[in-house]
């Protein structure tokens, strides 16, 4: 749990009602919220996802409209209350240790005329109790209705996701302190993680630190390998702020002198990212984003390196809508969150750089501005 | 994620094998596995929980069984093969960023002849895609065919519980050393959540300290009130071994002289969660052991302060089967591993007592040992 901020700006208390009505208009009769993004999204409230429900119900928007309702394990009753969740007007209903919750909640909801749609990370367990509970209505995911809300942050959004970026970037800032010859990977991985609190985030998210040939594979956590004079190091960072917002950015080190070939791939990277950045603007789809990034890589003839896609949205959750993969052909918006990340992994080392950007009226703007260009560390 | 051990005592190879059975006894055609317990009991691999699907299929035994199979994101390919799922015969199948994924499982898996059961956990987003995918085919849990197996540890299991019992007694050993008037209970979680990883966790997963009226409110977690002289302080703490085991227990602690009537009712609660304890033992219903800590606490005319299940079932999740819950005529077994946390919370403080307890042959077996007497620290 992180810290909940009772920040209107961020957490307007009118989303539901907004919420209602795009459930009215995705044909959903219904929104059954669990922790998670999406109910943090709606009501401001961190809550725990237990295996005890607590579900935030908005009937859709409508002529019979049913008011929403919080169904909420009587323990959590107090820290619902004390979150945004209890100052905006719906009713908490507490249910105790042998009450059936799912049959609360379907009671209250009475008659149903469509499908309901549910937080895309809703446990099985509780799809399969709603299911059941509700045996004539049909089951899709929230995301139809609060997709298109979550996409475009708000001007307080990218204001809480700018102060992420800024508290990572000082988080890289410290890095090339802690790399040195002889350290393991795990080592600076926990300075890291301590940094990332210190530097003002509520929780740790991941500390990706792959040095050498683990440089080389994209999605490599960390290990006891000991870092050694001529590695490159991948350090792929990221935590949640109090806000309940993320932050996420990779940059890549050197210990001494590069390994040969390195350099060159490394600025073909560089250009990439730029080119990619470059890219991003209203009405741009997301696979265009992709491809801008992809040709000059391919173009140079590291192509076939380049294994992932070019990023991922970010918000209340670290990986979310648009992503940035051939075959989206979303266009982009303005108030869009994303990473642009693409990485060059030949073997026995490897690259990537990443910075979160925002689709702004007037184009692309970072939110992580450490150096881009190679930073070598532990120069003798 | 935590560290994995390729421990083939505490994640034997034959356990896939023996879900199939189980799958098959429960009626289920297969078993849907995404990241999370199940996946983690079946193979040792503790996978990430990410959008991209990765799904372990367990073909239910029988005449026309298919091999099992784990799909995974190609980027952690690298990673499922080096986790003990990499050496357990089944076949690894990556997936590029533009596959459908969920094709890929339902097209190997064949014409299905009944349901599949999903983890419990699993996100609704893959739910309802899987769903679509297998359009013939039922969805239930797989924890039908699971449950069963999961909830009687084996001796393994057993050893790394004690283990994560005794990490988090050291934890509480020291606790008396931070709670001084004066400090927040967000410094002395701090402390604790640094401790809890110094004394062998991979990972923190709670740190409540909840001191004065905060004693009270038994979800309470952490706040930025400063401790003073007469205050109760609950302290339930916990974290995830590298084992995937997890520790959870709670003490209570004064902070110089009780207030007036807490002595009194701590006795009360003492000699119940005692009086729960010693109810342990096979075929001993979950609900008697509840019984067991309720009567002295009603007797004693605390019954209405005593506002939560008795406990809850543990190892490879904090919460899991066996609830301790009235209702539950579950009768108990030897290796099940569970809570007992009787708290009485009359307000304006309170108290709660939490050990480990597993079911043996012959009665309880307490995972957790600090001392359960009144620790009154930093007495003048």
């Amino acid at each position: 749990m992180g810290t909940e901020r009772a920040d209107t700006d961020l957490y307007p208390p009118d989303r539901v009602k907004r919420a209602a009505a795009a459930a009215a208009e995705a044909g959903l009769a219904a929104l059954l919220l669990t922790p998670g993004p999406d109910l943090r999204y709606l009501t401001g409230y961190d809550a725990h996802q237990l295996e005890r429900l607590t579900c935030l119900a908005v009937p859709a928007a409508g002529p019979a409209r049913h008011e929403p309702f919080l169904v909420v394990p009587r323990l959590e009753f107090p820290a619902a209350q004390a979150s945004p969740a209890g100052s905006m007007g719906f009713e908490i209903i507490p249910w105790d240790e042998t009450d059936d919750p799912y049959a609360i909640v379907t009671k209250r909801l009475g008659t149903l005329s469509g499908p309901v749609g549910l937080s895309d990370r809703m446990w099985a367990l509780m799809v399969l109790r709603f299911r059941d509970a509700l045996p004539g209505a049909g089951q899709e995911l929230a995301s139809l209705a609060l997709g298109a809300l979550r996409v475009r942050k708000t001007p307080a959004e990218v204001s809480a996701l700018r102060a992420a970026g800024e508290a990572i970037d000082r988080v890289h800032a410290r890095v090339p302190g802690w790399l040195r010859a002889g350290r393991t990977e795990r080592q600076v991985a926990a300075d890291i993680a301590d940094a990332i609190i210190q530097e003002g985030h509520a929780r740790v998210d991941f500390t990706i630190v792959g040095s050498g040939p683990n440089a080389a594979s994209p999605h490599h956590e960390v290990s006891d390998r000991v870092l050694q004079r001529g590695d490159t190091v991948v350090v792929d960072i990221g935590g949640t702020m109090p806000s309940g917002y993320c932050s996420d950015c990779t940059r890549t080190y050197v210990i001494g002198e590069p390994p040969p070939e390195f350099a060159a791939y490394y600025r073909v990277l560089r250009d990439a990212q730029q080119a990619s950045f470059a890219a991003v603007g209203p009405g741009v789809t997301a696979e265009a984003v992709d491809a801008a990034a992809r040709g000059p890589i391919a173009a140079a003839g590291y192509g076939e390196y380049f294994v992932h896609r070019t990023g991922h949205g970010i918000g209340l959750e670290t990986h979310e809508d648009p992503y940035i993969v051939s075959g989206n052909a979303e266009p982009l918006q303005p108030g869009m969150a994303f990473s642009i990340e693409p990485g060059i992994y030949p073997g026995p080392h490897g690259a990537r750089i990443e910075d979160i950007v925002i689709c702004t009226e007037q184009g692309g703007e970072r939110l992580n501005n450490a150096s881009r260009e190679l930073v070598c560390v532990d120069v003798r």
